[in-house]
């Protein structure tokens, strides 16, 4: 884990009505009609006490969401947070403590890791990317291709994680891809008309994206005066080539395939974004397991 | 991918009404007050053909998803399964097709993928696993560290891969823990009174599996008379001797930090069930595209 | 009532998310835009006492979510249980008190006893038909024949009532009925092949169980190994002769048509379990009543 | 029954969205993640068609809701309704029929019964009650002793019955009782007074109903002017008496645990409706099976 | 404002829990993600205090619905109403205080003053409505002309204005317009033997109303029986004229396009209730502003 | 209306899935239990057409929600929509037909009106905004004062009268004013620095808007290049000063308290935009009614 990553610890928690609408839907999914192991098993006036321990190392996120599942099971838990997300952590580092009804510790246990494990995985691996272009001045950024109805969560696991979002949703951005550029051409509607129209349509605050393949797009591209120009999937040198040829008219970003291993390369191509699918897509989980004294 | 996989062709969809509850809740996510991008470029009457395409070789699962996405956006688009979940396919394979309005299939794009390359995801490396153990009679089976919102799908994608399901939440059977171990200890009740206890109680449709951590527990647990033996953690020389003295009086299950190098050694020691945590919290995408034709 | 039945009151409550959801729902249901008699009747901040006492002799059920019903229209409403769920009370016994604005109290009073009614209704019940079978070892279990949206709670008054769960969905457990054979034969697919192709698909926790309607489906029935075989409509006599000739290879149930008068002879035929639909859906209310001093 | 239960048949249904809302929900419940015992037996292009079939003598209410289930289940399910919603029927009588895909239908199966048998069990004692009073001009009306959830189809199946309605919920209708004048003495209030300000407030739509313990009320009660008068828990002779002072200055209501063998005797009273909370809390269910031609 | 309209102060407030629902969808539309301003530019433990001001004269409504807004967003708020709903505030006068987190009551600031700007506007344009009858003894009542998934909190809004309600919605009470007299025409159903056989199928709480075009119609719609007579857009002198030939049959309500200048030639007219659509669809908001103080 | 209005037909209309769930919620509201006026005297299968028609002159907006809601009571109605919203039209103009079942027609009816009246209400305010400002170059644009639970649609109003959206909701763009202003100074933290670290932390499609209570503030507000400044409650000389320091080093917006009489003075003061909080709170509705030929 990189320095960097330890300086996110300040990212602001998701809205609490955001946290408990999601926690709720998770502990309806697990708990169904109720706990039968610890219901059967366990004395229903039992106390516990449990710690939240990581089993690697990485960068924490989501400890006010596995909060949030405690309490959603039983208010009175008594739920301390022994570390912030956007923290970096090493194995066998408590990370929240939490004591009441063994009961409910125990029904509440699974949910709370699943959000843990899943959006600490994510924290985890951007830090590796951010770690990867340090001093380059480069954004790691995330994409939609986050786990449906985990949206918000998971990119806020990416800022703990030292990244940075793009958009949240089709609505608060335009981002012309080749599809798009396809329809264009078999409507006969030139670039620069067509980015015209939609900056006389739409709210001043949405920004615009062209997304180039070649370089012999980046004329007409440039003429359309975009906010950022999205370099997808060119080798290094050419996207540097683009970056020049852009020479700071337009934000750029690289995108396409870009892995830890990559990574570092076009950010030295100087583009200020890179846009990382697997941040989301393709996290392994970040190991934490529930230790009990009861 | 084994041949093994490829008989899973036949997994029934998931019912209707889960698919159309969480595909409506990730285009609500993802749509927001509407997508601008093709809003602002794509004329509203623009027809188009696309074809999502494998872009790698595995296990697909998630079509049903995806036509449940695309019509949810507009039911006149023409959506068709070129391929079914639980097939093994190669990269470049068409996996369904979909025509009709542009603007529409480009709304509706990101949810169908990431939903299919989650889903597709999964099966995959739950296909690698099941390969792994291939002729050795053992089941691989996921766990419920799965991604809250998205069980019952994600447990359906472990079955297109070839994998079986544990149980689906804490209603539905009794397992057993070191935890519980604990607090019957701090409460004074053996072991075999309680599952005793617990057996009287539940419905005779809810079996108990019971977590042996080490040889020493072997005999208290076989008198406890559960239908699983969870053997959690043990080397595998430890795992066969535990199911040569078991000897078929309990299924048993081996689980603990599993992965495809070591799967077959677990599978080896006879087993019946080999849980596998990966299968849904660690998976990485697979790779999906969308190819348009406007 | 027994005294068996009022060995329950261990029963542990529903999850409060549960409860929480149906409370609400029938809150709104009862509440519209305002309470208009107390509104225009009673000042706002009169203060009132009020007891919820059994009319009659029974089993009660309930009261957990009577206590949520006051606290969702008054979180500062002081409520108190005077009895457990699954004792067995007798007319004038006081089971809730509950304190506070008297508007808030009498907004609830209906919600929350028209659950304790039916619940409780369901409850004492069940007790009737433990009664029944005592000394037996035979179990009475529930069905799915409940009233929708109240499936978990009708079960929760099951057991209070000493009786125990059958399946609780669809997705818990095969059970082989005689449409389900009679699909088989028009498929061409045997008993035997049927259940071993389930078998190999389906969760290890999944348990099966085939109905048999007469003696002559028995030997092939027990070559497929079911968990428990369900004799149907069968007369007494059928029944035990069907219970000896399985010989406890399989659990045994009897249903169809079983009444407060006929469960004895069947529990004496031998069968483990007697299912019973009226238990849920003919269970009449148990009479309760709010006295409330002012 | 009656032959005044068969000029029911004309009850409008309830809403559309209405019984979608109730369907979906109950269908959740019931399905899980699937209906394992078909999925596992049931080949999916295996086609059936199966018939509603009473069991007993009865009046039908809640056919529309089965077709929802049904539908719900499988769009393309066809379903023809065989009698209407209010008909009184005798056993073996056919009542829908649905044909198409078998796992569908026995998928959609339960709902679609727990609905009719719950249904048509309170239009069916309804319709006892409505005969029991057949000529005197009294209505039978239900009370806010619904299930949870399911008022407006219970209401609906009292209508059904032949019985009428009284009000909805809290906010339409003002229903003053005892407790209420309790607090008004409580706060010093005269009831002509609060009925006045209560009037003066409220909806010229809202109707006001006093309810009347004993005849030392009625001067009082009658100088309040409601539009009804509650005569609870009297004697018929008493009732008979308030009938009669009352003399048609308001519509006159008895209630106050009514039985089918007390029934008439309080409508020769005179009074204008009998409520009844039986017709709601304790129907038992009317018997209705699904019978397949695969 | 009149002295009439600073009576209303005692209106009872709506339920807490439809309060809650619709705070609860209100903040989820305007937070999103999270408050982007206040988490960048506010530091997490700023404490302020904020004072809502009145900046104009009128009626108050819609406090207690701010209350719920702050508190949604974080219960730790401290919030002290300082008028009451219904009260007459002239500009700058202080209507509630909040102190606590910034960041809490900048992110929920907008919606709790939506809901106040709104519902006091609604208040405040009843109020010109009521006081420009006053002496007359006509009612100013609303009508179903309400914003969607509002009506039941600007139905509050009028009772805190010093007007009255009309029916909530379709299922409260029978309105008989022109639309429905042609279509008893085109069926060849009097008049009086549709409200006949209506008032035979409704409940008794129910109350009918009928519309009058024309004093033509006047004499079948009084021998039909109504509790109530709609005259729809009559000149005053038409109007008076037909409560007179009514003579207090029924009650009169006067509605079509009656604004703040013709509402009192109506209401002298001798109607009992003028309905305003106005009153809900186009009263303009109200001012009001939160002040700070860090 | 100015032409320039009518230029608007081709705002593309709200996503089907939000329309629907607005829609449902809003029948939900109005239709309870069932529409008792249409259900008692309109035979079930009386056939009918209705067009809605203008009563006044203005841009039109909500006809694809009404034909939403007739579909969502009863999808076999035939709807034609005659108009196209942001579309001028005078009084008398139809705008829509619907034909099929009059009883579906008439339950549908005000929820259908109720869009359009408060949509086109909108649209037509903002287009009298717009015409105001014609050949200014000046947007109109809207803010979040909107109704609760119907930002997406007033905003889509705001659209079809020629007006321009501002933010969405609180994630989607940085807004700092005089409170964050306040809380900076309280925090010690300089304007420069706090927006070099907001824009360091944010997306970069999130713009950044500061606003400006006097001149004094504009060299400092500069320095922290900001994309949008917005100069509030500003006479127009002084906002003329402003926009001339600026020089098109950023957007310029006016805000506070603008009306259709001091809009054009804004609008030469030289500002690119002006947001109008009145276009959505205080817009009165568009009167629109609904002609029936049964």
């Amino acid at each position: 884990m990189s320095q960097q990553a330890d300086i996110q610890p300040g990212v602001p928690e998701p809205p609490p009505l955001l946290l408990r609408g999601v926690v709720e839907a998770a502990l309806r999914e697990d708990l169904g009609w109720g706990d039968v192991t610890s219901e059967s098993l366990i004395p229903a006036d039992l106390a516990a006490e449990a710690v939240m321990v990581a089993r690697g190392d990485g960068v924490v996120a989501g400890l006010p969401v596995a909060r949030e599942a405690f309490h959603a099971v039983d208010p009175r838990l008594d739920v301390e947070l022994l570390a912030r997300d956007g923290e970096t952590v090493g194995a066998g580092r408590p990370l929240l403590r939490v004591a009441g009804r063994a009961r409910a510790i125990l029904s509440a246990e699974r949910v709370a890791l699943n959000f843990v494990q899943r959006l600490s995985g994510i924290a985890t691996l951007t830090a590796r990317y951010v770690a990867a272009v340090a001093g380059t001045g480069a954004r790691i950024v995330d994409t939609r291709k986050t786990t449906p109805g985990l949206r918000a969560l998971e990119k806020y696991a990416v800022r703990c994680g030292g990244g940075h979002n793009h958009r949240f949703h089709l609505g608060d951005a335009l981002l012309l891809k080749d599809n798009h550029r396809m329809a264009l051409a078999a409507a006969g509607v030139s670039l620069i008309e067509a980015v015209r129209r939609a900056r006389a349509a739409l709210p001043h605050t949405v920004t615009i994206e062209i997304e180039l393949d070649s370089l012999d797009q980046l004329e007409e591209t440039l003429a359309a005066e975009p906010d950022t120009i999205l370099l997808d999937n060119m080798p290094p040198e050419t996207m540097a080539e683009a970056v020049r040829r852009i020479g700071g008219r337009a934000r750029t970003e690289a995108s396409g395939g870009i892995t830890l291993e990559t990574v570092r390369r076009a950010a030295e191509a100087g583009v200020d974004l890179i846009s990382v699918g697997a941040l989301t897509h393709s996290a392994p989980a970040f190991d934490v397991a529930l230790d009990f004294n009861v």
